[in-house]
């Protein structure tokens, strides 16, 4: 078959592998990017971008001081928008995120929050007359605007955010004020020097009396100086683990004033006079969050992508050790250590990438169900997608870290890229939601749905829990030498359902002992968050084996189905305590799984490079010297470290301010005691 | 009990938490430190550093550039190396780790690889002649030295290194020469911009023969204007994940000339004829090794120790949510999944220490064995810590990340300190043996012994493997609410056991396939590296449970009996799959150590914060708001991000350039196409 990255010159081992491919290249990157006119456009972005050379970083970014990468990405930015129009369509999405992300990659720029968060959050609260004023100067790039929720008290116990907004009823205003110092807003992404607006959630206190928290438009900065107003104090949070191009920012209200009609309106209104209604319902703000979470999904999905793309492209060049011949040295990738550590990757990479689409579909639907008035499965599908960050934000952590590992030294220099994707990835595991939270979100939710089987309610069982209560063969079916999808899906079927009513169990009773919910959470947290695991767990392996299984015979389906076996024969065999006390499976059955992921490894080893190409991510993207499309690693490791700011001198110049010095005292005071 | 490390004003949810501990910190310090006299020496140290103002960072290290970083290092080691006499002996290692620790904390300085390599290898390996002339000037300070084998293409497979020292019989020199770019030197620290000598590692090549890899010294910078000498390239290889304040360099060598005996010849010998002769054996390089692998076990114990002090004290302080009361916050402590989180890397880092103890014991054991001809035990104990080096230097790194998650946010801020010990301790999961090369090693001793058995001679089985013969129950006897001490280890043998003849099976089938050893081992390389695993977990336990049972009774080794069980249990819940599938454990069993694992949380939960205290850390050497002993996290957190060198002006300079010209085009456009 295929490999379309083939080009001349490119690292022979490279485009030896590469010529082994067992499918086309291009057939599995519109399966990935999910369409051809997707990967298209993606393409075509990409090309434009990297066509104009003010789009171009200055030098690579490992050089850079953050003033230099808050410049770098202030200019960049100035000309995205300048030429945006030529390219992409400004209110497409996905297009602006492919575009950014050419651009900028994932380490923020200037207006990172401004359209990530800004804008819906005016789209979605704001009335028609806020519209009219605020969000079309946000459309228009005339503002910087940001949100600013999380307190440096605070994060996740919104309830006790401190910061409020207190309606002075003769001046018609509300009084934005700091009462703490651990009110001050901190970590907001471009709060600290770049937006001149902001969204701020407040405790609404009205004739004494507090409503909760709502959003309110304070203008932070001059439009025109750019200094920040009277009463507030603004400023960058410091250097991070990454992201440290963005300037994640604190920010303190003494006492600053507001119209009224600063407060987002769209749902709570306050009047003149003072009088807070609220909405009715809120359910539209969980459909929010569920979109937010397929994109987080899809991004951190990407994200191993780029990071497996390095192992393994590097893998194939660099070389080790000999096997059978021993004059021939192999090259990494002919180790079962460097696969078993890799291509689980991948496979999860591409489960990822599938999941998140199809997390994305079930959002549309969802937003005609709600339109339908339907909003029952929402609660199910939100809960569950709690868990779903959780699990797939963390593998993506531990799985980059995995793969920077596997290129041993060279891995550990920025040159690999890896710190720098670690750093922008291993945060979805705290922000929107921090992991161990949402693990128990989820099984709060799995509890709910364990008690209507209890109460002998399991016809009102949404369909992702209708498996607790069908229970299919006692016994594993598996045998021989080859297993069928089913046939794992169903471990981890039996695996969740077990760990689940264990932990049923366990909740139970200490609901019986008078414990409230969340204290019967927290008593039996280990157990629930093992269910939330295996619940989502299993939930994410009938996805991937769903986008793949409906697909049309072919290579394209064979290798697909290969990456799919080892993504399940792998998570089957990394917890399979539960269904080998179910009596489930036995040793031998499992030794035929680990035999078929021997045999997978050694199936996928010629074709790893041609599935990790299909990623289809540009140099840039990569931004690493050990991923190379063109494998070129050693020469190019070199001409980057010339660059370090150290070799700018062959002596660095505090060298005879002290080190000199000492040598020189040294010599003259031989045998000086130390 | 009493907690020392209370003082007056200290953040009173910190104080209350200590009042309670159940034991004496001072006791446990001691404990943790080894002795009496070292906690004191170390405290003294501490407080000496303290008192002088040039061994101070000018800022804190967040902010500073690596140029600065450098400078940094340069004039405290300067400082250090004048005021040393005050306070250590330069020949006493402990004393000499704990001041330069104390000073330059754990990422490096001008002189780390001087002293942790340069003047041990002269030691080892240079001759009486060479040692006056070299070690002389090396131990007074008047040279810099580092040590360069690894090269760009070559790390772990020694034999393929192509630094090439070719003998010219009639110059009486050595030319060391870099015949290509995978040739040069690459990573060994203080390389780039320090150190003005060297020792290489290079084929030796003699009358167009080649006698392999041997060591030479080469005079890289001119000792007076520090400039590269001729035919010498040098420089940093740039920034990296972590230690960016050392300089690990490159270097390329065109034809240098060095006299024939600039050779370290104790061992080997080349004579004036080019005659080359070989040392009779080489074990005393495996000794070498072993006590390197006791200090890393100590180094990553203590770094895991520092992590788990910041999350501890932070986790004593941060509210969140409430429990059984709706109207009081509790703090994040309170929570099981926090516990869970967090106690078991406390457990870890106490047993890492006291392993740390126990492999420098066996280390100088084996020291008077080698001299009484008794090497028997010696390559059991070396593979054997293959392993343990790869196991504790990879549970230390996730350990870490564990730490810092459970600080939300905050932990990924740089303030935490987090990011910065992450970057410092998970390098030893690659350096000094990649992990997976160490786990295949480990293997490779294991199988040897397991073939003993398979051949009737387990009688000349080594200690640590007589386990494998030696059977107890069939069945685990817990039962009841207490579980001893054997019977967790006694899961873990029979854990150990069974992984161990499943793997030999797997291993032995490929031997009889015709398979070498080599490949053998990598074919059921997956098998291989549990194995290793655990058996060194095994060999962990033992030597842990060993440190706290010979305590006198008392409430010290009541809380270590604790902080024993808990890793105990979670050891054994981490990987119970092998003791269900022998029929040693079962369901019910399993639930008891569960419940177990629940009990020490509670039980240790109000000692968390004292026991961490106990690891004794300075804030110094923490170098984290958030873990700071006083728990005044949120006023300093805003303090140490006004340094940011963002904040230097309230409207960063480029920001007219870009962003303010964006804002005026876009309000006289108002509404133009984006």
């Amino acid at each position: 078959m295929v490999n379309s990255y083939i080009q001349k010159g490119d690292n022979p081992d490279l485009t030896e592998l590469r010529k082994k491919a067992s499918f086309n290249t291009e057939e599995l990157a519109i399966f990935l990017a999910g369409s051809k006119s997707k990967l298209e456009k993606r393409r075509q972005i990409h090309k434009f971008v990297e066509s104009k050379p003010e789009l171009k970083d200055a030098k690579p970014i490992s050089f850079m001081t953050r003033s230099e990468l808050m410049e770098n990405e202030q200019r960049k930015k100035m000309y995205a928008l300048k030429y945006a129009s030529e390219i992409v369509d400004n209110s497409n999405l996905e297009e602006m995120y492919f575009y950014n992300d050419s651009i900028h990659n994932q380490d923020g720029q200037p207006f990172s929050l401004h359209d990530g968060m800004f804008r819906p959050c005016l789209e979605a609260q704001a009335d028609d007359e806020q519209r009219e004023i605020w969000l079309k100067k946000a459309n228009n790039y005339e503002i910087n605007g940001t949100y600013a929720q999380t307190e440096m008290g605070h994060g996740t116990n919104l309830r006790k955010l401190e910061t409020t907004a207190t309606f002075d009823l003769e001046k018609d205003e509300f009084i934005i004020n700091t009462p703490t110092i651990t009110a001050t807003k901190w970590w907001p992404g471009n709060l600290g020097k770049n937006a001149n607006v902001c969204i701020v959630a407040a405790q609404t206190w009205i004739k004494g009396k507090c409503y909760g928290t709502n959003n309110f438009i304070v203008q932070l900065r001059d439009f025109k100086t750019h200094e920040p107003l009277p009463g507030i104090t603004v400023g960058d949070i410091g250097p991070k683990f990454g992201y440290q191009q963005n300037d994640n920012g604190f920010c303190k209200f003494d006492n600053v004033r507001i119209p009224r009609r600063n407060m987002l309106m769209k749902h709570v209104k306050v009047d003149r006079e003072g009088n807070f209604t609220k909405p009715v319902h809120d359910k539209v703000s969980y459909s929010t969050m569920l979109y937010v979470r397929a994109v987080i999904i899809n991004l951190v999905g990407e994200g191993l992508g780029k990071a497996v793309t390095i192992g393994v492209r590097y893998s194939a060049i660099r070389k080790q050790g000999e096997l059978n011949d021993p004059n021939k040295e192999v090259s990494v990738l002919e180790y079962k250590t460097q696969q078993y550590r890799l291509f689980p990757q991948i496979a999860r990479a591409v489960a990822y990438l599938c999941l998140g689409k199809d997390i994305a579909q079930q959002y549309y639907t969802l937003l005609k169900d709600l339109q339908a008035g339907n909003t029952s499965y929402m609660t199910d599908l939100h809960e569950l997608l709690c868990g779903v960050k959780a699990v797939v934000t963390h593998e993506v952590a531990l799985g980059i870290e995995q793969c920077r590992m596997s290129c041993g030294g060279h891995g550990y220099s920025q040159a690999s890229g890896f710190p720098y994707i670690y750093g922008a990835y291993v945060c979805a595991c705290t922000y929107e939601g921090e992991n161990m939270v949402m693990l128990l979100q989820c099984a709060g939710g799995i509890m709910k749905s364990a008690n209507k089987i209890a109460t002998g309610k399991a016809n009102e069982l949404s369909h992702i829990f209708k498996y607790l209560v069908e229970k299919k063969n006692k016994k594993s079916t598996i045998s021989g030498n080859s297993i069928k999808i089913e046939e794992y899906i169903e471990c981890l079927e039996v695996n969740a359902r077990k760990q689940i009513f264990d932990g049923f169990k366990e909740f139970s009773e200490c609901i019986l002992k008078g414990m409230n919910k969340k204290t019967a959470i927290n008593e039996s947290a280990i157990s629930m968050t093992k269910c939330a695991r295996r619940h989502t767990k299993l939930y994410i392996a009938k996805s991937f084996a769903k986008s793949v299984i409906e697909l049309p015979p072919g290579s394209l389906k064979n290798v697909l189905l290969k990456i799919l076996e080892l993504y399940l024969a792998y998570e089957v065999m990394e917890s399979p305590s539960c269904i080998i006390l179910e009596g489930f499976i036995d040793d031998s059955q499992l030794s035929l799984i680990s035999k078929r992921i021997k045999i997978l490894l050694s199936e996928l080893k010629d074709d790893a490079v041609s599935i990790v190409d299909s990623f289809d991510m540009t140099d840039r993207q990569l931004n690493s010297i050990l991923g190379r499309r063109d494998g070129h690693v050693y020469d190019n490791l070199l001409k980057w470290a010339q660059e370090s700011e150290l070799n700018k001198t062959n002596v660095l110049p505090s060298h005879h301010k002290y080190i000199g010095k000492l040598f020189e005292f040294r010599k003259s005071n031989y045998n000086s005691k130390l």
